[in-house]
């Protein structure tokens, strides 16, 4: 139990890690050559488009070592490229995962990661095709590309968002981001790995199966996911939309263990609303007769967390403003997570 | 010119790169998005099957820092995927790039890194349509997935391989684990990086036009490149297709420049032929008769080394001998390229 990747090397452990995926992994038939050859393939069905991404997460960067246990290092590193390939409106097919590890790793922990891959990936009927391990020198790192698959014509872009369109957020952006402060701020006590902020940090969610679905349905004018924070993200959609946005605050979906969390942290919690990132919920826009289907499709797709309308899209180019409980406007800075001057 | 990652940020650092590849990258009519939304997206050629490949390279643990530029590292990170591509008998299409850097890194450096990656893909039309940067928290790293197509039915697998086959190569495999082996015994003299063997293990070639070709032809039996070295991928075809080889010594194209390098560097020059990686080279299986068409389209592709004739398949599952001068045949250990025994 206590192997490592120094003790049996690369070839052993591929052999380990293609056990597994036969075993717990689905497979497809448009798959023609799945892990052992230089290269995967597999057909294309005709008629859909291809949508390709790929997503980092680099160890003491992305996550703590020692506050995310394996499996749910997997789940998150799948769910960040899930969402993104739902945010387009997409339905995933399949992950290559390039992994870099250490020789003192052990083979239990690197096992466990993949079965966080599957989790992910088996509701899709989605499978693991191909990847890569290399010595990484120091911290995991795991580079996922993950490839999915929508009818042509059909995907969501950020570019369009029209006047008038109401601003739509699934779940309570601002929860995970609140997990990571408290993750950072707390001594490591056992027990604030149970914190459902925590937990949401180290598990979020994605919504690509509502994704998917407005996709399919045809409501959405624009959509992307929170990757960037709230404002960030909304910010790429006045960018390449070329229209601005006006949020009411009120109606910003502050849940109450965000507020909660936000008093201990001594945050504003809408702060961590709008600028944080590390929730994967989505922002769609919509034209003012589409709110009723779409939110009709929400219930049907079991979306377990609040669709909120939150604003407007105007025609102020670019610039986002927000409405306070007072009834004073103020402009919002659009500002999105980067990874190499805040972090 | 000596301005750094962490003085103008990520997003204006992804518009530069944004800016070079617009600039000097190219596209294709059947990417229906490029960088700059949740996902690049593009339509599948009927009748084609994809092709998908992931390869990593770690700075100190694939290439040594100060010993290449980061033009050749460019080239050298893509190479390795294209030979991948090739080696299924694939076109290169689209790449995405995930690259971890960390804030001192120069604009320029990654610029350049970019360019060398352009450099690679544009004789094949190829394109760069997305990718991710990342705080590596050290060294860089930069994993490329890169995407192919080859005709249905067409890709070569390393499993097709028979009895009586003959097994050629091409070029000089062991010149650029030979050049490894002076980048890491010599003291670092400016010289040294003109070294021809350093210069093939800093920028390798890939022999893609040729194993495409292989492929449209219908050529070969079996195909692979030379990325875990000559013996260690001979290996792998001799498991996948459950036979054995012969190869012939005298036969094996040792080059000149390989021969007084091994001799300064106190080592077999075969055992760089047969036991180092960094080449990627391609191992081809054919049927006799196939022989001479292959020498022929080899010609026609231009391919500037030798396609050398090094033994042949038996039935004798997966042992690999060899005929040395003296008439004696002995078994020969197949071993790959191990990062995490090795390494």
């Amino acid at each position: 139990m206590s192997e490592r990747i120094k003790d049996i090397g690369e070839f052993p452990l591929i052999e380990r890690i293609h056990d597994l995926l036969n075993r717990e992994g689905l497979r497809s038939e448009r798959v023609t050559m799945g892990i052992g050859d230089d290269t995967a393939s597999f057909l294309p069905r005709p008629g859909y488009e291809l949508l390709v991404t790929c997503d980092s997460l680099v160890e003491g960067r992305h996550y703590l070592p020692g506050q995310i246990s394996p499996l749910d290092l997997g789940r998150r590193a799948m769910t960040v490229n899930i969402s993104d390939i739902g945010a387009m409106g997409g339905h995933p097919l399949y992950a290559l995962i390039s992994l870099g590890l250490n020789p003192d790793r052990l083979i239990r922990e690197v096992l466990e990661i993949y079965r966080g891959f599957l989790l992910e990936l088996n509701p899709f009927g989605a499978s693991i095709i191909g990847g890569n391990l290399t010595h990484s020198g120091n911290g995991i790192f795991i580079d996922i590309t993950l490839i999915g698959e929508v009818e042509q014509g059909k995907s969501i872009r950020r570019s369009g968002a029209r006047t008038g369109d109401v601003i739509l957020v699934t779940g309570f952006p601002g929860q995970a981001a609140a997990g990571l402060q408290l993750l950072l701020r707390s001594p490591p006590a056992p027990d604030l790995l149970k914190h459902p902020l925590v937990r949401i940090y180290n598990t979020p969610s994605h919504r690509a199966q509502l994704g998917a679905a407005i996709a399919r349905a045809g409501l959405a004018s624009a959509m992307i996911d929170t990757s960037d924070g709230f404002l960030g993200d909304l910010g790429h959609i006045c960018v390449e939309s070329n229209v601005g946005a006006l949020l009411v605050k009120e109606k910003l979906p502050i849940s109450d263990p965000l507020r909660q969390a936000a008093l201990s942290l001594a945050r504003d919690p809408y702060d961590l609303f709008l600028g944080d990132s590390d929730d994967y919920e989505l922002v769609v826009t919509c034209r003012l007769e589409d709110v009723a289907p779409l939110r009709a499709l929400a219930d049907r797709c079991g979306l377990p967390v609040p669709l909120t309308e939150v604003g407007r899209i105007t025609s102020e180019a670019r610039g986002i403003s927000m409405i306070h409980p007072d009834g004073s406007r103020h402009p919002v800075p659009s500002s999105g997570w980067d990874h190499f001057r805040l972090g």
